[in-house]
């Protein structure tokens, strides 16, 4: 029998008539004749709850006993879950991560899925049981609760459809879908039938937070169909997939936005192998997460090199250029604080030329200057000024024809 | 080094601020160079929040979940609970019930502990950990999550001073002690300084709140030295173990009443053996739980059969009576639901006289009518009616002295 893994976010599950509205989800699968496995993140404010009865104990809480804190709320879900459905009259149990062996490395706070029991799960599924698995959580070799971070229960539910063959993986959330930009800034954008795992990983790194970026990349290593889809209604959803044929002709599946960005330039490095490994070994040592990277020659013996960091790391990040310019005889450090990222994904770009081009036009004709750009096989972004960025967005959704389905755009 | 067990209920872990004055009563004992244990269970109200969540969504909840729910009302505590302690200075770690291996038996809502992994607890106190287990939880076999039904936790915490062989096992409530009798009715009782298993036993049968009936029963297997403390000062508090040589001279240590009580008789049964065994079954079979037996013969062919039963369970009494008054052909069934009853308990009655006649004596001057009286070795219970249980107890407290404390009454 066919097994589907759903995925019911804490705003899918915030009281007892969203945790009924959730099971019937269930039941309609079991209907057609699936088994289901779902997985369930705490209800609704709970964590914030709880990451804020520690504060008021500890203001730097050790993150062993954070895990073993917020490790309930999804306990708290599943077992709720499990009886909603009972009282609906359909067995069901419910399992915390370290029942069903969900075990991970010992870094807590963000730990790392290393094998999951499908076993127990597979037993109980062969006795008419549906498993409500609690997300975001595993245990150490130790027995140890971990978490998976943040989003974790994403990740938790790729990771078992990948375990169990599950035909899909379904996340429900509070949106339709994936959109080719943020509706909330480019009002006509529309929603995507599918999107390919490399798209939607370069989608949600840029700041499109409908699915957690590790259960994108778990998903395309393991294969999983995943379907994002709104808790609160039946439209389809956005399939993530590998590419498909149909997706050969789109040029651009979206555009993004990432506001709250810096610059850091180093001016006048030398430019002598390894000056940049260096540098970036320094920033990661600090954990700043670096995201471009510019490096060009302004002489044969010196260089320029500038990265972007999020204004949350630009504080340590300045530090550790201050210290490499006096290290590296570097002639400034300077510091664009002001800048965000306007960037166009699209699988379609690899194969075709102008992208880059209609990008620029677009962005000229709507006068926003460009201070500097990077790409991928997959996406252009273009640093632009903070104040510009939704129209920059707006303008390179317009020249990219966001606001249609793909069928209905001009051929390239 | 000796080992201290501490358990602190629900009211003394309500708030941070009640957390940070429970993490100072073992820093106390860490600082006098005991290794401590900590035994929690969840913070003030928040067991019956989860049971009408769970209400909410199924009103006959099943076991399994509703243990799994639950857990995690004590789990939440033991890690808010390290989290003050390592703020305070101190190494803590905190464990489920699962993470010591807390293993029971698979009856959910009310399991017995069966064993406990104690070289868990043993390593980290040996690295200088104070170590926070949540309290009222274990596991099975299977690794499902049990709970050792209301006030468990006491239970808990007696079974670890077991298990690590501790100096004692301090239980922290909102009480300074044991009383001689509840002094919301007798004003003028007195607290015990020390009081044995088996009076405990009897007392905390007969309805005095203060610890759970199934840790006295523990400690008095394993010699587990019990004190009941009160979180919000430094009274010593009760002392409950083996019987030491002071309490020989005492006759009466505490006195009890137990309201909500009904009486059920079963009139001209066949005097015959077997009969009795017979009642029992039936009624344990319909889970009664029958507290005092009365049978006396009649005539030669005929006796009459009475017992007390809690008012909760007096429907499904009656039904098992009706029954029995058929298949018995005895002649009727009667109930008085309108009973209660006063007690005395004390082991030094055992070998003494007229402790009976002291009894029935304050309560013929307080002109009590007595409907029915059982004795144990060391209890005297009287049925009387429930509007006079309570001018009962203040006779029988007076008349046995319990408004003083024990050295200061008349010797015997």
């Amino acid at each position: 029998m066919a097994i589907i893994v759903q995925k019911f976010g804490g705003t899918s599950v915030a009281d007892a008539d969203k945790i009924r509205r959730a099971a019937r989800r269930v039941i309609e699968k079991r209907q057609a004749g699936y088994q289901v496995v779902v997985v369930a993140s705490a209800r609704g404010q709970q964590t914030d709850e709880l990451v804020r009865d520690a504060l008021e104990l500890n203001p730097n809480p050790p993150k062993r006993e954070m895990d073993q804190l917020l490790s309930t709320g999804e306990q708290q879900t599943v077992s709720l879950f499990a009886m909603a459905l009972q009282a609906m009259g359909y067995e069901a149990i419910s399992f915390t991560g370290g029942q069903i062996r969900m075990m991970t490395d010992g870094v807590y706070s963000k730990a790392q899925i290393k094998s999951i029991d499908a076993e127990v799960i597979r037993r109980e599924l062969d006795q008419d049981q549906v498993v409500i698995v609690a997300g975001f959580q595993g245990i150490d070799e130790f027995g140890n609760v971990t978490t998976l971070g943040r989003g974790g229960s994403d990740t938790s539910a790729v990771a078992l459809a990948a375990a169990l063959k599950a035909e899909a993986c379904e996340i429900f959330t509070d949106v339709d879908g994936v959109y080719t930009a943020d509706p909330n800034v480019f009002k006509p954008a529309v929603m995507l039938d599918e999107i390919s795992y490399d798209e939607m990983l370069e989608m949600a790194s840029l700041g499109a937070g409908v699915l957690h970026i590790r259960s994108v990349a778990f998903g395309k290593r393991y294969n999983v169909k995943i379907r994002v889809r709104n808790s609160g209604n039946d439209n389809p959803g956005t399939i993530i997939t590998h590419e498909v044929p149909q997706m050969e002709g789109v040029l651009v599946s979206g555009a993004t936005i990432q506001k709250e960005m810096a610059k850091i330039g180093l001016i006048g490095i030398p430019n002598v192998p390894g000056i940049a490994a260096q540098v970036f070994a320094r920033l990661a040592e600090a954990k700043v997460v670096v995201n471009d990277i510019i490096q060009t020659e302004v002489s044969p013996q010196k260089a320029t090199l500038s990265f972007m960091v999020g204004t949350s790391d630009l504080q340590t990040a300045k530090e550790v250029a201050e210290d490499l310019k006096s290290e590296l005889h570097c002639e400034s450090v300077f510091v664009r604080d002001d800048i965000a990222l306007v960037s166009v994904i699209g699988v379609g770009m690899r194969s075709q030329y102008g992208v880059a081009e209609k990008m620029f036009g677009a962005l000229a004709k709507a006068k926003v200057n460009i201070d500097s750009i990077t790409t991928s096989e997959i996406r252009i972004s273009c640093a632009v000024g903070k104040e510009e960025v939704e129209k920059a967005l707006e303008a390179v959704c317009l020249a990219f024809e966001l606001d249609k389905p793909a069928r209905q755009r001009k051929p390239v």
